[in-house]
């Protein structure tokens, strides 16, 4: 870390603030220039408060030289992560497509869907048990009996299962499940991030709606910190000023970028990120080529009836025709990106 | 709810889709205008997705009547809630300051802090036990041992005491906690504010980082519709394009909708929204004269070595000022408001 | 229009309100529901101001039936346009790649990069002449000279030039430029783009930082209100929460719901919309894989010498290389899209 | 300016890079320390890109030390500036409330709104007479006429005249204008600032709806750098992720934070930035009590048929009361700010 102090910082104020830094346990450097005195933190800043130090008043500006983030830093890992989700690996070159309704509804529906899918190409099944509404009075899932329906699919059609928890107190109904997802909105639920960073399973995290691409990877350090570095990064959209005729604003920026700063996987969802079916398929070409490690999409066989999100549901078709084009479109790109 | 059809939308097609309601239970009332036919749903409207309706090709647009929130929502409900928090009352004219360290550092700190701001008219203590931070690494809070401390600084004090609650397993702890607060982060946590539904103690409500009013009394909603009314809203700043001078963007102009909307009383936390001490009294003069039914600051003996937050700290001597002059402003206001 | 009464508007209430929209020249037609009535406003609302309206005491909701864009609208003019920009089309097939320095520098800065990037498929060129600056400090263009420059290099090469103008009064130098671009900062200049409808020649028009697709779209109406139906529309990213890796945030939704909404070609920006060399080549190929009709890029044989924007800024040898890779997706795309 | 250094970075890479900055003109200070080396960058580096620097594969970070903004800034100028507008000051403890009519629409219409509102203490009329309207067809302002009636009206009543400009080709007519208004809009229409710069009127510069409070500055700089400091803030609103129960957000922390950063004076908008004239007189009362040096609100006679803006305008007699209330809380504010 880094402290530029202001022009007429006293030599009393510098030694006031030095030795303060040393009482914190750190090193201190000084590098007296012509117009300005840089203070050089040495040795462990990740409990220094920057901005604290920003506040005093004889600091013009402080900035943090390393990442806050380790685990997940490519600086220290630098080959792409591989996740072996149950036999599906995703990372490293290997493109996966997850799909499935929104909400599980009936073990009719379910199996239907997922038999489907895995026609078209479909790696892992996707389906909600527990259903995090805006509103208490929406429908709020199938919960335990939703999980059996998706263990019930996957012995059917053997597709890896993808679905969400909420609350750890639940862990045990996930004991068949392959993948977790930790949605938007509980991004930055510490507690259950710390939770699932004690077990061995492969979790699927959904960026916040409002949240940075820094604090994205923080709450995968939750995760990897408790011993599980199976993280799937899944970007689903962000909130904007405008909604009027998307849902949410699909940051594709953020494959590129997240592919510099991590190894971790990165996979796109381009139902959520728009809401709307119509602009589901040239989404998720976008995200291809743009560099992402797979997909996330919703599929319902008829949207209309759908007890949730059916406006962003492609139908069984529509997913074939969008993986037919996911295909070519990963061919042109061989040996490109 | 009412859906708007598109001009060209054919005699069978409106059918479909009327036939379709009718099988939802829904009564529907059609209106053949020169121009458009407006469909009105009458019924139970609460389970029906309208994103999905709005998505049929024959459909203009679709529009929500009524308000989504029940309990929280002043249309029934017109009088002011007071709320009572073991006896400090917040609302219906009722004002109160709480203020006290951002972590629970000390017997020693929190009991030396309690008493200065009771001395400047403080009515309630706050002080994190259990703290949310963006890195793993980063000093997680006394848990336990930290509530046991602001207990004991109740009973040195008689000051009521607040603090944040991150997992519904550690209810028990929060027996003589007088109000709990749901931090930013969790303010969609549902399974967490399902189970603060069941307790009958006062819950203090953060507004999310980037949630719209209305989700903000959404999940007031959910603790509600549990049987908990005790709901106190707390804005503290919004995350907006512009975090170079402020953390957040304090959005005042929630205080006068909040109050059309809903009964509920709402509070300000300058400290947070701004993220820097030496703002916090004009914000916090400004949320008083925009009409708010109390403040939550940050108070800190010794910031700069504060373990969390310090930049945004006030002194007990700047929260002494700061009280002096809400105390003018609120006596100003009186009979203009 | 539609404007939805609260239930319990008296039957004078009403009247007062419908006499009034006639007095504005409308037309009523009124629709007793069980729940609500609901005005439909028939004649020419354009002048009808909805806030106006919504603010209104009996008023529970109003709600535009028909979009405010007529000219730009999808709705009335159902094919693509195809702009012929001095013998390049654009649009309904017809896919173009701009490209050049941010700023015009000399004659051989110029010449040399316009050369380059012809040999790599380029189509137009592109060079700042007047600068659009958050400082005044900052290098403002070689203005007149500038363009100037860019004749020279269109005469060398053939190719189109396309340069922005910041001032309706520097029109006579724009003669022999092929297309006006206007700037992210200027469109919402309505005076600007008055002036510009008056002309005959195509119009790139950008898209404010924090403006939505509606207002994008009212801009261009602006223009071709005026009679110049020339318009193509750039999305280069919008302003959003998180600025520490990208500059802005590319958003590739615009491009499939602008495809729904109007006529008019869609051009991206991946250098301004990232502001890093590094993030161009994958968000190029998204853009081109969501449907973009073409690609605006900045190119500099020496990005580090160069007086703005080098940072985002291709040298010939990546334009060349992604160049390459967008014909691969584009041949793949074929009949996909 | 300081540029960090990558911890692998070589003598020879330092060198080049150290080479290629005293090639533009600066001296170069290089402070090696333990874990990173530190370049401080001595001289003239406002022409420097920070952008392009950080760019570089050895550069880590880089950061500005000294602010962009020289005319504006407090620290070249630490008491406030006081604007005299025609006999009415601003700024430097002296308070203006400027109120009237969103449009002009007739003189009898201005001439009323006028006095109404000088008889409640209002010190300076505003009124539109060019008007920057999202649409083409929206009402675009009576022009030149406008202005003539603005001119009547204050000859009528002695109050100063602010009103708005779109183009400087207009600056002919604004001639006995006291005050010319650039609108958010315009903000960052640099070729309008400059010509503003070289006239000698106050101008009141709107903060741009998604403009960071550095670009504001720059933007004030632009007609300072001319040689007319006498520039207006008014912070009117910023645009949001929630736009649905008020139009913008209103940024009070602004207030504080520009009186820290520059002296000019800072006057709040509260009728655009909530646009409902229900929370016009709240958000008053809290600028007050933030240490704004002004008002602005608009007032309308009738405002049910006022030709724009008239849900957010307050009839004069609600103008009165909020004049009563901003009284109050001026009076008890001080000595206190």
């Amino acid at each position: 870390m880094i402290a530029i102090l202001k022009p007429n910082t006293t030599a009393e104020q510098q030694k006031s603030f030095t030795d303060w830094l040393k009482n914190q346990g750190l090193d201190v450097h000084i590098s007296n220039g012509q117009f300005q005195t840089v203070i050089g933190l040495i040795g462990d800043t990740t409990k220094i408060d920057a901005d604290l130090i920003a506040s005093l008043s004889m600091v013009e500006a402080v900035r943090r030289v390393s990442d806050p983030f380790k685990s997940a830093n490519r600086k220290f890992h630098p080959d792409d992560s591989v996740i072996d989700c149950s036999g599906v690996k995703i990372g490293g070159g290997n493109f996966a497509v997850i799909a499935g309704p929104c909400s599980v509804e009936s073990e009719e529906q379910l199996t239907s869907i997922a038999r489907d899918v895995k026609t078209f190409g479909c790696d892992m099944l996707r389906g909600g048990a527990f259903k995090p509404r805006t509103s208490p009075y929406d429908f709020q899932g199938l919960k335990a009996e939703g999980i059996e329906l998706l263990i019930k699919a996957k012995k059917e059609t053997g597709l890896p299962i993808v679905t969400e928890i909420m609350n750890a107190n639940h862990l045990d109904l996930f004991e068949e499940v392959d993948v977790i997802q930790v949605g938007a909105r509980n991004m930055q639920n510490f507690e259950l991030l710390k939770e699932l960073g004690k077990t061995n399973k492969p979790i699927l995290l959904k960026r916040g709606l409002s949240s940075t691409i820094k604090e994205w990877l923080m709450s995968a350090e939750y995760i990897m910190a408790g011993g599980n570095e199976k993280v799937i990064l899944c970007e689903r959209g962000i909130r904007t000023f405008d909604s009027q005729y998307t849902r949410n604003c699909l940051d594709l920026s953020a494959v590129p970028v997240l592919k510099e700063l991590t190894h971790l996987p990165v996979v796109i969802d381009p139902s959520h990120a728009t809401g709307s079916s119509k602009y589901v398929k040239s989404m998720a070409l976008a995200a291809v080529a743009a560099g992402a490690d797979g997909l996330m999409t919703e599929v319902h066989s008829d949207p209309i009836n759908a007890l949730c999100d059916g406006a962003q549901s492609l139908t069984p078709e529509q997913f074939g025709d969008m993986m037919n084009a996911v295909v070519s479109v990963r061919n042109a790109l061989k040996g490109i990106l």
